[in-house]
């Protein structure tokens, strides 16, 4: 086996709930082991208060919020392109530094789906820029086959329920 | 739609990683709201010192260590059995309060899988105690038909690839 500390590329994806919790335990894994951490969000709104930025606030992890809370549905679609690509600036900047043990792009995979980055160039970014001692999460559905292919540990987190399906809002706490 | 919050049942199961992981990001965003929050994890041994038994240590949340660390391969399945049946008691008493927001029991669908525990008296149990606010989170794999059944959010973590089968160690902070 190659040596025991390596910076893992990781990616959760698919239709069910979970991928975006998921990256948030490995943050307070992290946190409780005294790593450092960042997390990028894209897509979400800057102006969004969920559970998971109260939290990041109250540990003090670094946490920016590169969205303006739209997908391709954007009434805007060349400013949320744009926002796409400030937060993929400032990932690379944050990753390359070396100063962090796990950088967290949450919902990055949705910038690669809908063309707003070129999968090719950030997966050779990726491979050629990552520190070996960085750890890397990539969350959201859709996450391209280039982008599973260099990953090191890859879940499609697969629907069987979802509570709203049976007429259950989203809880606070839970889903945000 | 029905009233806005409501307790849910919640399982993540399935070959691939992410199940604790998820449940981790639930705690940190519940913690994040300030909701009052317990776990009891099964199976894991009392002496283990994970990264995520040093994040509740910090963050000051309940966390109780109910396993041996032996499943179905226990030199003693008596013993490691009585504990989690000890632990489900335990996690009846911390339902049953009502002083919890979400209650995380880790690795519970092995106590159900092995036969340690009924499923369907469990499935029963929290159908009639489970308070209406409280939510509980149930991880592992091989969760039996009828717990998912009588889920309101299921997800299974499916496996596209486990750094394990490409000869990388589990690494610390991200899988432990």
């Amino acid at each position: 086996m190659p040596s025991r500390r390596q910076g893992l590329l990781i990616v959760y994806t698919g239709e069910g709930k979970g991928k975006t919790t998921a990256a948030l335990g490995l943050l307070l894994r992290a946190w409780g082991r005294g790593m450092r951490v960042c997390t990028i969000q894209f897509i979400k709104a800057e102006t969004g208060n969920w559970g998971e930025v109260r939290a990041a606030k109250k540990l003090g992890l670094e946490w920016h919020k590169m969205g303006d809370g739209f997908t391709h549905r954007s009434r805007d679609p060349e400013t949320t392109a744009a926002k796409a690509r400030q937060g993929w600036q400032l990932a690379q900047e944050k990753i390359a530094s070396g100063a962090y043990d796990l950088v967290f792009l949450d919902e990055f995979t949705y910038p690669l789906h809908f063309g707003w980055l070129a999968t090719e160039a950030v997966v050779d970014w990726l491979k050629h820029h990552k520190p070996p001692h960085t750890h890397v999460v990539i969350t959201g559905r859709y996450a391209p086959q280039a982008l599973l292919e260099a990953a090191d540990l890859a879940t499609e987190m697969c629907k069987i329920k979802h509570p709203y399906d049976q007429g259950i809002r989203a809880q606070p706490g839970i889903e945000f």
